[in-house]
């Protein structure tokens, strides 16, 4: 049954352990700066597009539905598109992660059912539904802290640096570490638990999924300050809008066997992290192709308020961000058109979701360059809201700040431009593009790890068979 | 009925005009250069899976086949992949070009009967059937000369800078003007010429569209020198493959009435140019894709024979060559899903065409980079195939060119890639690459002509609404 | 007379109009915000190396030392280059502007006075004195707000669009306009206006140069919201570090004629723009250099604390980052060794400035993006320096942030990062880095100008006389 | 003794062992190829201002001038850029590149002396006192053809990977090897031998150092194919210039003990190639600014041909070649005014020459495409000189090829833009610019081996240090 959005926000209301800048948040759904994240995501809840018929389930969330083919994935990445569009360019995760998991999980579960002879699947499934019958915001906490980067997570000296088992029991497991990078941890319904990276068979302990509630005991989440909207009263977007980020520590936290998703089978961590990984990115270039509606949209009426929307360099910018936008669409487009099939699951083609994510990531940031380009060093200068509300400020600023268009829309446009190419936003958002879901590095091996060189291979063999020397 | 390349070949032995550094070419078949691009054009003919059963036509190449939706534009973009492939990376132009012109006359021949009452329709596809039938080889005529790129055709100081109708008669019309970059026009049965540009009603005498024989009175082709093979022994696959170019020159130039496809009416000049460029384009980004192969392969087999395929700066550039060609793929592809469909014919999606497109200008110059820096430069300094043959000489460059394979080896993989990375091939490749389908400027310009801000435009506005000040 | 800290201090509790996020500011040396930008420029007059014995004025300030040769520039580049250092990484403008203005002055004075037979040169010099004696803090005001960018200023709708004459007085010039982009203005003892740019006849009450105390009637500063600071506990060297920006309000600003350095000599303004420009530029690249240590310091800090100073792309970022801030260097350097004399006076050489200004324009950004790269996801999803506050926090982050260095210290660098790399200050510093002294553009514009390509000439005409065709 | 063209082109004929495209080559200075890189050197020898009066040697050439300061360095860079332009923009690099050796040579020689009690600085003077008397022209050769690059030379599986010493006598000693990349080497009078890297104690039969006559008994010359004049009746600047590379193959060559300046000290000759690949970069930067001219000229005559020189795209790119230019000119400049001073000799300073010298690898591209782009499609598609020898073709080549200019004028300029930008010589060139005295991968090795970071380092301490947490 689809929630309302009161619903959704009720169910957050749970006695979870969220630590704000330095301080516990007794009501996530009433604190100033929590609750914004809360209600991005609660608007998810009211659009009707979201929904669809399904056979087993009846109406319920289309982020749920499993992809099986072309079609499938080519609507999933309309929907997050689409829905990023209708938050104000900013993505909501909380139904689109927790089902990349999912389906990564059904994918592996019968693999390593297989292989063990143990019923992870029907635990999958018995979860899945669950989630899909109670329409769940659900996070995914996958990036532990890692420690020395140079050893493996059996090998740190602190064995907590990835999340592990500490102690096996009749009825559960209890686990210990911590998860970086949450996003919307602390306003999700669920977390859902996955292996940071492939595995050695002393690393075992490491190799565990599993979901529980946010409030489950134990559990703390502690978030990042959103200075971009806390104590800065320019905030345009972000008054509005943000998802919050998280630290989540797992202080000896008890997980019941069925929702053990995985538990020591280390030789499959590694899949499962890889097709989280690509189900996770083909996400990530569908809303960040929205995303870039933003820049390209504040790129093009800052040029027409500055009056230079056909000066050459302009115009180079322009294209610039476009192919930024398009590249990532015709990747998801790619993608979809040719899936792999894995366990009747259709999995975006890794090569075109790899390519179309690394361009993502190396590239960002010349959108951000062509924005501040175009809008000039005013951004950086200019005054602030507060000032407009003093009449003899406001008389000047609206004199002089005009240009092709009169000063107070130019204002207006120019405080958005400076949230989106001169603030603390765009320090969050500019390392979010070149880190989340997989930095360069992550993308270019997975890439290279997937790439199939045979039509290459082939095609020099049969000219080096023609030289004669 | 499909011809057998014998047949082809012996359809160009007509008697047609054509220099080579200074000398007519009495039989391009024989002739020690010339014969090399018509045996590659030949080639096209011997191949099974070209051919298609038409409803309309029987067994014709494919070709042909006018595009209707998104799988005829799919199988458009793989043939052309395809064929490069087999082709040993190198595209064969002599019917993609030409049916690439004919949907692009269909639709416009439509557009301009309606609006003026003339019967091109009906002449476009009387002589496609033409065509179809007799299982051409085409050439585009359509880059005029240009003189001063400052002035309009009609501006300039000799007329005959863009290709002009100079009389009108009963039976036709007669032409002067010259045409470069005209790509395998010494060895096609036919050339049909485009106009250039968008044009004013003063240029209407330069608004002129139709269709040849090679053989035709007063035309002349003067093909550029082949350096990267004739007086090269050391060509490697341009000793087997090549296509020419040439300028061709229309010296008073006569064209009966139904060869005549657009006679005067500049208004419609324009977009028929830009639907050329449109469809051309994605034959473009088509076989570029599969001619990426070669440098991807080349790449590969230099780095391992050097010992130093998993060295961190070669796995950068081979990830830049992978999405060179992947963003290429990725665009033919979300160019076929998306299609224009005007007049009842499906037009590749232009925005994405263009993206990928100008990725290819911009890009490959990147390609060429890298395949030089994995090389090393022995591909600079190294003895040539002649110096094999000495054998004083043959001991000492196996026993000193061996790397992580044996000298002979790679020798052989390094004379292909001093082809393709310091040659007079790569600077024809490089410049080609730049500049063939359209320069960068002109993709540029082709993209943001037709891209739909309407999307960003929205956003910004429903955002900007929120501001108060 | 050098000054201590306490006198320029003192010196600037004059009753200046200053307004901070929409309040009139009483004392900038006591205001939370604006004190600190204070407190900055205070520290230059406790710097004893930034003293020399000058034969005509004795013990005063080496900023205002008039360069004559090589050895002077190469002095102030090294001067500016120190004391950047040692105020942490951040410029300290006060006396390194009002210098470059005045040298600018001194020359174009001279030149106008030839002309048109007008006193300013004395003008000038005596000012200079008074500078010197008086060991001033100075603001330059040059960039106006420029309305229209498409018109003049005489064909602005308003006129006040850029700065200009109002009215002539017997004892002076009446004045209106504003300047924005006017750094440490608020806490300046004077400030300097020059004219943006080159003038038409017809915009010659635009042509106007001057200088006036901060506190003068009629002057408002409307200073820049430094969020980056103002509002952030997370402050690292925000916190006791930055200059203000601001928008200066000139509303019927008086100006005694012995203050006035040009007046309606239009023809000489761009001149004056322009040589101000090459001094500032020259200055820009001196001080940006020092600011590189501070990214480039950071990143090799954060590679080390995460483990990877070694990996080959954080060895290619340090090594893009080298690059940005030696090529700086590198241009100060040259720029000094072939100056330009004018007048008897040293102007750094404009094509080696502006190169490496544009380098400077056009690099920063890869500086970022190497930074965040290094630094991980973590520097914009990492708890605050309020968390460290809760005892019970403090626990799980310095555990779980822990590298290859422990938690605390690692926290400590990334806190540093985070400014640099994902804040409010990355933004402000971008975005001055790309537009400061001058954008991209009207870098590229200046570097033309003055590019002499006889050398290329004479060359290429020396190889087409060889060619016979 | 100053020689003179002559006296020089009668010295190289001594019976060298030469190989050009598998035949040998008699006499060298009448070979219808070599001759031409013979002429080239010869001219070397015609200018007044190589020479100098020396107080100990009286008039010699200004390269052998040993650099003690600034000015010495700052001089040596003007002679390379000014031959390079007297010589049509290519490098001379007869007495360049040995001098760059010998003052390495000198510098080590001490060095070993001091440690090792040998007497090779009075060795290597005395062969220095040889080669300046007499005027030689000489070559180096150091990179060893290096095997399979995972190995060491001790490790390879055919010892002579890397040159090495195979017998010592009485009188001297005999070594095996092959070096590639010998710029001049088959026309040059001596051959001085560098060790290629830095050497472990198992090595240390490759650490050898020495010189000896292009003629002596074992040295075998293979020449690389010249294919941008041999064959190639379009050649422009390559019909009277180029130089010759050559592997050189050394088959039991016995060298004297007086010539010998370094054997199995192994630990000093990573120290010996720094060196010298210092002085010889700075040497590159010199030479490559000037010939940075040619294609800034070339460039700029295209545009002015095409009428396009104000085009925003073109002076886009002509900003990219003026600072491709400039910045290597600016390293030159920054690097003789900080040299390091080693043993009473200038070493230009490594930090300065490494960053221009890798700029110089990285951005020569850069350069290519620019011209590339603005020369347009016609330097790939154009007719050849042997058209113009035809009347018929004359008068239409002559008629459609106007721009801006008549069309003679174009095809001249655009031939030579042919040569520059997409011919075998273009391959040659860019494919040197990567590799030549250094590729990118070794410069950035050079560049953080020598980099100091104690300044960067001392600011973040400073700021660290300030935080409370």
């Amino acid at each position: 049954m689809p929630r309302s959005p009161i619903e959704y926000m009720n169910s957050v209301k749970d006695g979870r352990v969220v630590y704000y800048r330095g301080k516990r948040v007794d009501d996530i759904t009433t604190h100033p700066v929590i609750s914004i994240a809360v209600r991005h995501a609660s608007d998810l809840f009211s659009v009707k597009e979201r929904l669809y018929e399904d056979p087993n389930y009846g109406l319920v969330s289309k982020y749920f539905r499993i992809p099986r083919n072309t079609n499938d994935l080519l609507d999933r990445y309309k929907l997050i598109y689409e829905d990023t569009l209708r938050f104000d360019g900013l993505f909501n995760i909380v139904q689109a992660i927790g089902s990349d998991a999912l389906f990564s999980l059904m994918i592996i579960a019968k693999k390593v059912d297989r292989k063990y002879g143990t019923n992870y699947y029907d635990r999958v499934m018995r979860y899945y539904e669950y989630a899909v019958k109670n329409d769940l915001a659900m996070a995914v906490a996958q990036t532990d802290v890692k420690g020395n980067r140079a050893k493996r997570p059996h090998e740190q000296e602190d064995k907590d640096m990835y999340l592990r088992v500490i102690e096996v029991r009749d009825d559960g497991i209890v686990v210990n570490g911590a998860k970086i990078h949450t996003t919307q941890g602390p306003v999700a319904n669920e977390i859902i638990v996955l292996p940071y990276r492939a595995l050695v068979e002393e690393d075992k302990d490491y190799a565990v999924a599993f979901a529980i509630p946010a409030n489950t005991k134990g559990l703390k989440f502690i978030v990042r300050p959103v200075l971009e909207y806390d104590g800065n009263s320019n905030a345009v977007n972000a008054a509005s809008r943000f998802e919050v980020e998280a630290l989540i520590v797992f202080d000896h936290v008890f997980v019941p066997w069925d929702r053990v998703f995985l538990f020591r089978e280390w030789d499959l961590a590694g899949q499962l992290a890889w097709t989280f990984a690509t189900y996770h990115r083909f996400t990530a270039i569908s809303y960040r192709a929205a995303t870039a509606n933003l820049y390209l949209g504040a790129a093009l009426y800052a040029a027409r308020a500055n009056g230079i929307e056909n000066a050459p360099h302009v115009r180079d910018w322009l294209v610039q961000m476009i192919m930024y936008k398009e590249i990532l669409s015709m990747g998801a487009m790619a993608a979809a058109l040719e899936p792999w099939i894995d366990e009747g699951i259709a999995i975006p083609n890794p090569v075109y979701t790899n390519v179309s994510k690394l361009y993502a990531n190396a590239h960002f940031i010349d959108v951000v360059h062509g924005l501040i380009d175009i809008a000039g060093g005013l951004i950086a200068t200019m005054p602030s809201h507060d000032d407009y509300v003093n009449l003899e400020e406001r008389q000047y600023i609206s004199k002089y700040l005009r240009g092709a268009v009169d000063g107070d829309t130019r204002y207006k446009i120019m405080s958005l431009v400076r949230e989106l190419g001169a603030s603390h936003l765009m320090g969050y958002l500019l390392t979010a593009m070149i880190h989340a879901e997989g930095s360069e590095a992550a993308s270019k091996i997975g890439m290279l790890r997937e790439y199939n060189y045979k039509e290459a291979e082939e095609l020099i063999n049969k000219i080096l068979s023609k030289i004669k020397i």
